[in-house]
């Protein structure tokens, strides 16, 4: 059963969530897995997570449309009044499928948080719909989301940064880019912080297909899952803000193209092609 | 008790193993704790790891110098037969610690293993003395040692690269500038082989400092231990040379200064102040 989001709405739908830099070029796997859920052609390109999005409308609708998908429009604002006008809400009213490039993910909830946008992808979502998201727009899935930390560094006490998300999928934190950028440290910083969520890091040209409470891995690189349920000490609460992060006993799991995942019971779904 | 070492004698010594770029200029914590387990002021630099160690030799002998070990002095070999000359051997004899310093550990290995330094070396940490390193020196205190693999990705079925190391800490695998080069990938491809092996990540400017089967951490950074051994599932032994590894129950611990961990029972020691 997929829970309640935060419109009250049940979640029906897909979501495609993307660890930044899938392919464009070659085999294509994410782009064609999102193109394969789209069966009226029509999707919506958000692309508020950037400063500047030039060019990624036509990058978009040049792969897309080599895969089936001809009708890509793009949604972009860049103050929060223009989140209510009617020609971009009728717009998402006739399509089944978002798509949020990349960019800042505090540019993506800021914009669009409590407006009649995030309200009607929330609709889309719960009505069925695919929400896909890469890199930014992968963050900004959850409830909490991680807006930014150190890269290749070792979690240090002090380095909090977090804020709400659009909350498509509740209990968890998304990182992405994540073998690429060394981030193991800082999603085992935001899993630290309340082991209530769990830490999903996922590597560039990688994506996690989420249906109800199971994600199947598909993509090039991996996804790690920190699960902090049976954590038996974490300093987090006590050490001054340069003092790194101590943490006992965090249960992780490295998934690959084809694995399967459940997020009530937070364990891998052993399927019989993967027994060894 | 410290398990018998391939030489056959119990080392009953300190292993002092750095993760590379040790503070020279600071605070210069783990060097101080090196200083302070030398107390005949002799020190032996062992830059055989690098093809070029210019300067090497006056870095170190400066800062121990400032630490109050004013006889430092370097021992370097190109050719394997060097390994066996006397006044390199007569040097040895006279002190009772050395220091790795940072290359490539396959040069260690490849010069010095099973060569009358390499038993030398052994006869110190057996007689009670320090062995330290740092980097590539850290790299090659194990049995199996990682020689190399691919920073920031995740691990790769294929990315095999593992050699005999120095054999003074058995049953682990170490890699160093752990956070700062994102390694985690490539430590639990190793542990992957065979989770007999316990995976020991060191952060830059960190260090375990090893007696008996109790190790505690010092410096500025985070330990890793990577613990496979309630994994219920990898591909490591199926899948072919390009795909990710998917490995499923690793335990992790991250560890940071003050803290200590039994390599016996492979369990952080949970002392009074560590107490939450």
């Amino acid at each position: 059963m997929a829970k309640e989001t935060k419109t009250g709405k049940s979640g029906r739908g897909t979501l495609i969530i993307i660890g930044g830099h899938e392919d464009h070029n070659d085999h294509r796997v994410i782009l064609k897995e999102v193109a394969s859920r789209i069966k009226d052609g029509k999707l919506v390109l958000a692309t508020v997570a950037s400063h500047e999005p030039d060019g990624y409308l036509e990058k978009y609708r040049s792969s897309f449309a080599a895969l089936g998908v001809p009708d890509v429009t793009e949604l972009y604002i860049d103050e929060r009044d223009q989140a209510a006008m009617d020609d971009k809400l009728e717009r998402l009213r006739q399509v089944k499928a978002v798509f949020f490039s990349g960019g800042d993910q505090l540019r993506i909830t800021s914009l669009i948080g409590d407006t009649p946008i995030y309200r009607q992808i929330h609709d889309i979502f719960a009505d069925g719909g695919v929400i896909a998201g890469t890199s930014a727009g992968a963050s900004a899935m959850s409830e909490t989301m991680l807006v930014r930390g150190r890269n290749a560094s070792s979690f240090r006490i002090g380095d909090i940064s977090m804020a709400t998300g659009l909350g498509l999928l509740p209990n968890v934190i998304i990182d992405q880019h994540f073998a690429e950028r060394g981030r193991i440290g800082r999603l085992i910083g935001a899993v630290s912080q309340n082991p209530r969520v769990l830490g999903i890091g996922i590597d560039e040209d990688t994506a996690i297909v989420v249906q109800g409470h199971q994600f199947r891995v598909i993509g090039s690189g991996a996804v790690y899952l920190v699960d902090g349920g049976d954590v038996t000490h974490s300093n987090i609460a006590e050490a001054s803000t340069e003092e790194a992060l101590s943490i006992y006993d965090l249960r992780l799991h490295v998934l690959s193209s084809g694995d399967t995942f459940d997020l009530e019971t937070r364990r891998p779904v052993r399927e019989p092609h993967k027994e060894g």
